[in-house]
């Protein structure tokens, strides 16, 4: 196992009718003037918004709002709502929404309080400082809720890149599983793979004997396993809603990746696929993660091979461990497709001959030189290799 | 699930040498006049509190030291510690050691800003307010590194309660698992013991429906059944301690107690027998774990069932699932023999003419009313014939 530094001092209020909360949390956490940022109509609809407003009126609070965010979200939005931080004097951001709400809420806070360009962040700067940010969460996906990290897209070139550091770590997040009910069902799914892909590229590690945390892993995976297609028969079923909204925090706030290294090609890969096309982070996911561990199987075989025998239920072929591991990867594949998320690219309508555009931005943007570092290093034409086995 | 609040924000420094990074992490958490707390001569010997104290110095911090801590702290040394750092202006509170140790720290920390007896808390009252506490663990076992728990033990009467609040969780917690190398076999199989109770006290829940935690208690049992052996055979094995440390931090944190009712009676039996015997906490536990689980197997069959197949790989029987569940149950009493522990309260010269004193004290002490509750209530007459079981 190898040294590590944890700490994840996100307060977390679980349950039913939690977002009644938020004005007592956003007080308890300091904030006086508060920005709320959201995402379309969905939260609107449901009422949810209106809820967090009462809540923070009954606890005194002032508030401004700024709605908008999309899946993916562009910086666009978030200089305009650096400005009108700056502008209405907000100390104090709380995100109504998913993973991309979240995340174009924590890049504002760190660009309130940062004289550059907030997108410095997003090309290797350490975020030291930001405003607080609180979350209300409805959708378990990204794990942004207890996760120091953020993903924006520069509408310029379309780079889809993260920043990460403590200070933009949320003070709290209320997590209510029942506002997750009223989610499209390939919504759910396509949240339901990012939550695996958080597991997986955690679980492909080159660090040596750290069973705690793959027994963690494990652990979270066979919820997903147990709980994913209960929710997308039952899109009402509370409590597997709620296993999977627990599951998917635990996923991301790094308690699954201390003590060893970690992988995240499958989530560059996507990035890219995300980026260009669009389509669901998830569903990216979902084509990517196959390819890419059937690419780099025999780095590794014993590994895939745990995962297959511990957590998908294969019997270990002692002859012939790759076969074991190989039915791992298929039984994922499985898996994915069974909640209805695509397993080709062609399902997300790219075309074959983008794949040079997508392997020059992934390998070739944003300050790499050539290749991209995880669990395996995979040059510009192992990742053309990968792009073409998706298809 | 049930709703819950989950909040964990104690700093972990995990690693070879962590110790060193002391007095840096005492600044960093607002520490300049420490009371350095620890137990007997094993942390002097080792050379532990010299490397502690000069890290200290060279972050340019004053201390005082409190030494003396035994196993089952005690309030006749919390009481000094009060006086001593009221009288020398002490605003941190450093423990170096064990559970009793840090539990120690605890009670001198939230005693030192209370104008009552620190013995109310230990009463039901709750700590709100304390000076800041950190760790530098020597040994896996008690949690008390990253929980906000405390137990003491008054010597009048000899109760051993504890006492439990936010304010008295660390700040942060230095876990160097080559520190636990030096551990005699038997501290280091009670430390194993006390995790595992840890991890069977929030197994063992009337609540229905919370799989995410099921899943990590199991993943974490399932870590102490692969490491244990390890290290009881091979002291030395560096990754195998860090495996246990890190698994016993998360078993106590609450991460997995969350969303649901948990039991505790166990812990409650045994804390009778290490207050009157002194016996180690964990040699208790072992002694008094496969008695309580056998006494309520028919309270939830399906519970010990499942916690015998998924952890300790019985087969089940399923015209006869509670086969399994006693399997289960004996299994967890072969592991805990087989790493060195006591099976029967003979091996701690305990005597059955004692019973109804236990009995007494644990049914009626400190204001219960003849019964103690957790998993399933028990009753004197049930504690009785528990206790009865032991021998």
């Amino acid at each position: 196992m190898e040294n590590f530094s944890f700490y994840a001092p996100t307060y977390f209020q679980f349950g039913k009718d939690a977002e009644y909360q938020a004005g007592d949390l956003v007080k308890k956490f300091g904030g006086t003037k508060v920005l709320i940022h959201y995402g379309g109509g969905s939260v609107i609809r449901s009422g949810l918004l209106d809820r967090v407003k009462d809540s923070l009126k009954s606890a005194g609070l002032d508030y401004v709002e700024l709605g908008g965010v999309k899946p993916n979200p562009r910086s666009g939005l978030v200089y305009e709502g650096i400005d009108l931080c700056k502008k209405e004097n907000v100390d104090f951001i709380l995100a109504v929404g998913g993973g991309s709400t979240i995340d174009s809420s924590k890049a504002i806070a760190a660009g309130v309080v940062y004289d550059g360009d907030f997108w410095d962040f997003y090309c290797g700067k350490p975020i030291e400082k930001a405003l607080p940010v609180g979350t209300v969460l409805t959708i378990a996906a990204a794990g942004s809720e207890g996760s120091p990290d953020s993903v924006i897209t520069k509408e310029e070139g379309m780079f889809k890149r993260g920043a990460s550091g403590s200070a933009i770590r949320p003070k709290f997040s209320i997590l209510n599983p029942a506002l997750t009910q009223t989610l499209p069902s390939y919504q759910t799914a396509a949240g339901i793979t990012d939550i695996m892909a958080h597991l997986y590229e955690r679980y492909l590690t080159n660090s040596k004997e750290v069973e705690a945390t793959d027994r963690v892993i494990e652990a979270l995976m066979l919820t997903m396993i147990h709980e994913g297609p209960r929710v997308i028969a039952d899109p009402d079923n509370y409590d597997a809603r709620a296993n999977i909204m627990w599951a998917g925090m635990l996923a991301h706030n790094n308690c699954c990746g201390v003590g060893r290294s970690q992988d995240w090609n499958s989530h560059n890969i996507e990035h890219e696929l995300s980026a260009l096309y669009d389509c669901a982070h998830g569903a990216g996911l979902a084509i990517t993660m196959p390819a890419v561990f059937t690419y780099c199987v025999d780095h590794d075989v014993m590994r895939f091979a745990q995962v297959a025998v511990r957590v998908w239920g294969c019997q270990m072929d002692f002859a012939n461990p790759k076969a074991t591991a190989l039915q791992g990867i298929t039984a994922l594949k499985n898996f994915l497709s069974s909640i209805g998320m695509p397993v080709s690219l062609k399902d997300i309508n790219a075309k074959e001959e983008d794949i040079p555009k997508l392997v020059e931005i992934l390998c070739r943007g944003n300050g790499r030189n050539g290749s991209i570092s995880g669990f395996v290093t995979l040059n510009e034409d192992d990742c053309t290799n990968i792009y073409k086995m998706m298809f």
